[in-house]
C-alpha cells in the first residue's frame, strides 16, 4: 500500500513539475515533505494532497493526449491522403521489357497489380470497368448503408503509384489467340473513338475476367431479376425496392396487391443472400418503419436455397444462429425449394416435396452461382487437349493455363479450381502472381547475364594468345586467369539460377465472415488447426474492422467509415433516384 | 498599464482559483502579495507572475473552450439528427378539412410543404420523383464534387414530421379539370401495382410541376447532348466524360480524335453553364492531372451563348470578371453564336459573323432554357379565356390561376411571370401560399363560426317568449339579451373576417450567386437600394455557406459539407460506374 501511494505521489509530482516547469525546484522538496508526512502522520502544511487535484492531473494528462493524437492523426491523415492523390511521376514503357497483359480489375487483378513490381515489365491492363469495386460491400449499397462510390476505387489510383507507367485500357477482352500470343479488345461503352478495337502482342497475360451470373436457364430470371454482382445491379436493386413501396402505397391499391408488392424473395443462400436478406431487414426495422409507417409492418423477406441449408461453408453452429436470428427478424428461409420459374409478379418454386408453388412478390434478388464469362469458354475451346472443365479454365499448381507454353496464367473466379470461388482466394492467387513475376523477371536477368558470360567465355576461348608488348605478363596466364573468372561468374550465376525457384501457390484460408443483420455477424476462423466459431454482436464489431482493413485505400476505408457514421446519425435515403 | 496589469493578475487568480478550488484561501493572498509587489517592486517572495503560466492558462481556457464546444455541439447535433430521423405519429387525415392537392416536388412545392400548416388540410403530393432536388448544386455532382444522394431530400423526411398525415404519392399528374375540381394521375415507373392511375378531386391545387428542358427544336440535342436539370442528367454527364477519357487513351487514337474527344461543349451562359464550365475546370486541374497526365493538357472546354454576354442577371464588373476568370482558366466564351444542330461527334455553329462552323466534340452539355410540361399547356389550353402566354400559366398577384375560380394555384417555374425563373423566386412562392393557406383556413373557420351564430340569432329570433315558472326573470327580457349577445360576437367575428386580408404576393431579392471555379465565385447583393458586387475566393466562401444555409435540413448540410471535405482530402472519383 505505501509503495503504491509513494508512487502516486511521485506520478503527482512529476505531472505537477511538468505543468508548472519553472518551479521545478521549490515544487519537488515540498511534495517530498508529503510524501514524508503521509508515512508519519504529523500536521504539517501544506495538507494532505487532495484526491480531486489527481483527479484533475489525470484529467488533464488525458486531454494533452487525446489532443496531440488528434492533431497528429490528422496531421498524418492529411500527409498520407495528398500523397495517395498526387502520384509522382514515373518510368516511360521500355522496349526491352516484356509485355505483361492483364485482363481484369477484380480482385485477382487488383491484387496482382498491388504486389507486382512494374519496373520489371510494360503492364498492360484491360477491363470494362475502369475501377475496382468491393463486392462483399454490394449488399450495403443495395440498401443505401454505403454509397456506391465508397466501395469503388479508380485503377488508375493503383497504377499511377507503381514505378513504371502502366496503361489501364477500358474495353473488353474479346479474343485470346495463345498461338500467336495475342489479345483483341473493343471498346464496347457509350463514346467511342475512331479505333475501338485492336490487338496487342504479350509475353504473359493474366486471364483475371471473373465471372457472370448463372441463371441455369431459368426462364424469366434475366428479364424479371435483380441481380447483385456490379455496382449497377446494387443501384437496381435499391430502386426496384423504393419502386415496389411507392407503388404499393399508391391511393386505392388493393391489400392483396400491397402484399404482393411488399413481398420481396432472395434466391440463393450463400453470403450475398445472407447478407443482402439482413441488411434488408435493417432497412425495414431502421428507416421504412420511420417513413412509410403505413407500410413497415407489412413487408415480407423470404430466402430461397436450393440446397438444404443456408452457408455451406459455415459450421454447424453457425448456421443455426443464423437460422434463428432470422426467424427472429421475421425473414423466412426456404430450403431444398428450386426456382423454376421468375416471373413479372411471382415467382414459381418447387417445394421440398416437389409441390409447385406460385409465390406473388415484387421483387427477386437473384444470388445463385457463377457462370465463366464467353472469353473464359472461348480459351477452353481452343485448347480442347488440355482444357476438360466447363467451370473455368484449368490451372496447375503454379496458376499457368493448362496446355500453354507458360505465357498464359489465370486467377480467381475464371478458374477451374477446388477453391471457393471467393475474393480471399483471388486475391491471394493475385498477390502471389506478383511474387512470382517478380522471381520470373529475376530469372530472366540472370539467364541473360548467363548468355552474356557465355559469349564472353566463347569469345576469350577462341581468342589466339597473341605476345604484347608487356613481357610482364604472359598471355596465355592472363587468357587462363580471365577464363577461370568467367566460368567461375557463370557458375555462380548458375547456382543463383537454380535456387530462384518458383514455388507453386498455396491458399491460406483466413476464414469465413458473414453479416446477418440486426447488427449481428458470424464468423468462422481457422485457429490452432481447429475451428473458431462466433456469432453475435462482437463479431458484428470484428466484421466491420476485418472489412475496413481489407479495403485496399485510406481513401475507401475513410469513405466507408463515414458512410457508417452517416447511417447512424441520418439513417438511409428513401429517394428512388 | 497598471489596471490592465491588475486586471490580468485578477484574471489569472480567477482561473488559478478555478483550478485549486480548494486553495482558494490560500492561493489568493499570495497572488494579493504579487499584485502589490508590481506596484512597488521590492524583491519578496514567491517571484514575479511568470508570463508562460499566463500563456498555459490561456491555452488551457482555450482548450477547455473546445473541448465543452466539441461535445456540447456532438450531443446537440446529435439530439437534432434523431429527432428528425424518428418522427412521431401524426394526425389522421380529416374528412372534414378541404383536401388541399401539390403538384411537384420542387423548390415551390418544397418550400410550401415546409410552411405550411398540415392541420387545416388534408394535404396530397404527387410527383414523379419522391424527394427534392437541390438543383443549384448539380454541376457540382456532375464532376463529383458532390455525391448525388447529398442534395436530395426524400419528401416523406418533411411530410412525416408535419401535425397531420401528408400522403405522398409517386406519380405524374397528367390532367387536371379545373371544372370538375379534379386531377388525374399514373404511375409511370417500371414497378406498378394493379392499380397505377387515378382521379382524385381537389378544393385547392397548387400546381408546381417546374418546367422542361428547352431544345427549341434542334436537331440532334435530344439524341446526342446531355442536361443538367434532374439527378440522373448530372450522373449521365459524369458517365459521358469520363468516357471521352477513356475513349481518348484506347491505344492508337489518332492525335485529331483525341482532341475531338477532349472537346467538352457547355451551350448556355446562364448561372448552370457558368458553374458547371468552373467545375469541369476544376476537375481537370485537380484530378484528371494526377490520373490522366497524358490527357489532362489536350482537353479543351468551350461555352456558347447565343446572347451577348454571360449570365445577364449580374453587374457589368462581374460578367467581366468571369470572363477574365475564364480565360486565365483557359474556357474559351463563344458569345452571339447559336446552336444551329448537334450531331454524334461534333455541333454546327452559328457564329457572330453569321457563318456556319462544324466543330469537333466529345461532350456536348445543353444548359439552355426551360419550356412548359404538358400538363401546364394542357392547363393554359385549357382556359383560353384567361390564359394567353405560351410562356407557362398566367397566375393574378395572390398567385392564383387566371381563369379559375380561385381553387387552382401556381408557382415556380410552371407559370409565366415577370420573374426570372429561379429557385429563389419559387421557394418564395411556395412560403407565401403556406402562410396564405393559413389565412384560407382562418376565413374558412371564421365564416363557419358567423354562420353558427346566424343560424343561433334565427332560432332565438323565433322563439316565442314564453312565460316560466321563475318569477324573477322577464323572458323577454332574456331573449333580448341572448340576441344582443350573439349578435355583438357576430360583429366581432365580421370585424376579424374582414381584418384577414390576404395580401399580394412580394418578391424580395435576395442577390444572385454563381461559382465560376478556380475556388472563385460572383454575388450580386441588393445593398441600401444599390447594388453590392463582389467576386474571388471571399466571395467563394460566402457562396459556400450560402447554399450550406439554403439546404433544407442538417442530414444535407452535413452530407455537403463532408463532401466538400472529403474532396479537399481525396479529389474526386474518375470511376466510369
Amino acid at each position: 500500500m505505501q509503495t503504491a501511494t509513494r508512487l502516486r505521489a511521485k506520478q503527482l509530482a512529476l505531472s505537477r513539475s511538468l505543468r508548472y516547469g519553472h518551479r521545478l525546484v521549490s515544487t519537488t522538496p515540498r511534495l517530498f515533505q508529503q510524501q514524508q508526512q503521509q508515512q508519519t502522520p504529523t500536521p504539517i502544511v501544506p495538507p494532505p494532497a487532495n484526491p480531486n487535484s489527481r483527479w484533475r492531473s489525470f484529467l488533464q494528462f488525458v486531454g494533452r493526449g487525446t489532443i496531440i493524437t488528434i492533431f497528429g492523426g490528422t496531421a498524418a491523415f492529411y500527409y498520407v491522403s495528398q500523397k495517395d492523390r498526387h502520384p509522382g511521376p514515373q518510368l516511360p514503357l521500355d522496349p526491352a521489357k516484356k509485355t505483361l497483359v492483364i485482363l481484369g480489375s477484380g480482385w485477382g487483378a487488383t491484387s496482382l497489380l498491388k504486389s507486382l513490381d512494374s519496373a520489371d515489365y510494360n503492364v498492360v491492363v484491360i477491363s470494362p470497368k475502369n475501377f475496382f469495386l468491393f463486392t462483399p460491400l454490394l449488399p450495403s449499397v443495395a440498401v443505401g448503408t454505403l454509397s456506391p462510390r465508397s466501395i469503388i476505387q479508380p485503377t488508375r489510383y493503383i497504377t499511377r503509384h507503381k514505378k513504371r507507367t502502366v496503361s489501364v485500357i477500358e474495353a473488353e477482352a474479346k479474343e485470346v489467340d495463345p498461338i500467336n500470343q495475342t489479345v483483341t479488345f473493343t471498346d464496347n461503352s457509350e463514346i467511342q473513338g475512331g479505333i475501338s478495337s485492336t490487338t496487342i502482342r504479350y509475353d504473359y497475360l493474366v486471364c483475371a475476367v471473373g465471372a457472370e451470373v448463372q441463371t441455369f436457364n431459368i426462364p424469366g430470371v434475366k428479364e424479371h431479376a435483380c441481380f447483385m454482382k456490379e455496382l449497377a445491379d446494387a443501384e437496381r436493386m435499391q430502386r426496384v425496392f423504393m419502386d415496389c413501396l411507392e407503388s404499393a402505397s399508391f391511393p386505392g391499391q388493393s391489400a392483396e396487391e400491397v402484399d404482393r408488392l411488399l413481398h420481396m424473395v432472395v434466391v440463393g443462400g450463400g453470403p450475398t443472400g445472407i447478407e443482402l436478406s439482413g441488411e434488408l431487414h435493417d432497412f425495414l426495422e431502421d428507416d421504412v418503419k420511420s417513413w412509410y409507417p403505413e407500410l413497415a409492418g407489412k413487408v415480407r423477406l423470404t430466402l430461397v436455397e436450393a440446397l438444404p441449408s443456408v452457408l455451406p461453408m459455415f459450421s454447424k453452429q453457425l448456421i443455426d444462429y443464423t437460422e434463428s436470428t432470422f426467424k427472429e427478424s421475421k425473414i423466412e428461409i426456404l430450403t431444398k425449394t428450386m426456382v423454376k420459374e421468375i416471373k413479372d409478379k411471382s415467382v414459381v418454386l418447387q417445394m421440398p416435396d416437389k409441390s409447385i408453388k406460385e409465390v406473388p412478390c415484387g421483387m427477386v434478388v437473384w444470388a445463385a452461382g457463377n457462370k465463366p464469362r464467353k472469353i473464359t469458354q472461348d480459351l477452353v475451346a481452343k485448347l480442347p487437349e488440355a482444357q476438360k472443365e466447363r467451370r473455368g479454365v484449368a490451372v496447375d499448381e503454379l496458376l499457368q493455363l493448362k496446355g500453354t507454353n507458360g505465357s498464359i496464367f489465370a486467377i480467381g473466379d475464371c478458374t477451374a479450381t477446388s477453391y471457393a470461388p471467393t475474393a480471399q482466394v483471388a486475391s491471394q492467387q493475385g498477390a502471389y502472381l506478383g511474387r512470382m513475376f517478380a522471381q520470373l523477371a529475376r530469372k530472366e536477368d540472370l539467364r541473360h547475364q548467363l548468355n552474356v558470360l557465355e559469349e564472353a567465355i566463347k569469345i576469350v576461348d577462341q581468342r589466339p594468345a597473341t605476345p604484347t608488348n608487356d613481357t610482364n605478363t604472359n598471355t596465355s596466364d592472363t587468357k587462363a586467369e580471365e577464363l577461370k573468372e568467367l566460368v567461375s561468374a557463370k557458375e555462380r550465376i548458375e547456382r543463383l539460377l537454380n535456387k530462384t525457384k518458383i514455388t507453386p501457390f498455396h491458399y491460406s484460408h483466413q476464414g469465413s465472415l458473414a453479416y446477418i443483420g440486426s447488427e449481428k455477424a458470424i464468423a468462422d476462423l481457422p485457429f490452432m488447426n481447429g475451428n473458431f466459431a462466433s456469432g453475435g454482436m462482437a463479431t458484428y464489431l470484428f466484421w466491420r474492422s476485418a472489412y475496413l482493413s481489407t479495403l485496399f485505400s485510406l481513401r475507401n476505408r475513410t469513405l466507408v467509415a463515414t458512410d457508417w457514421l452517416k447511417v447512424k446519425l441520418f439513417g438511409r435515403d428513401v429517394s428512388r433516384d
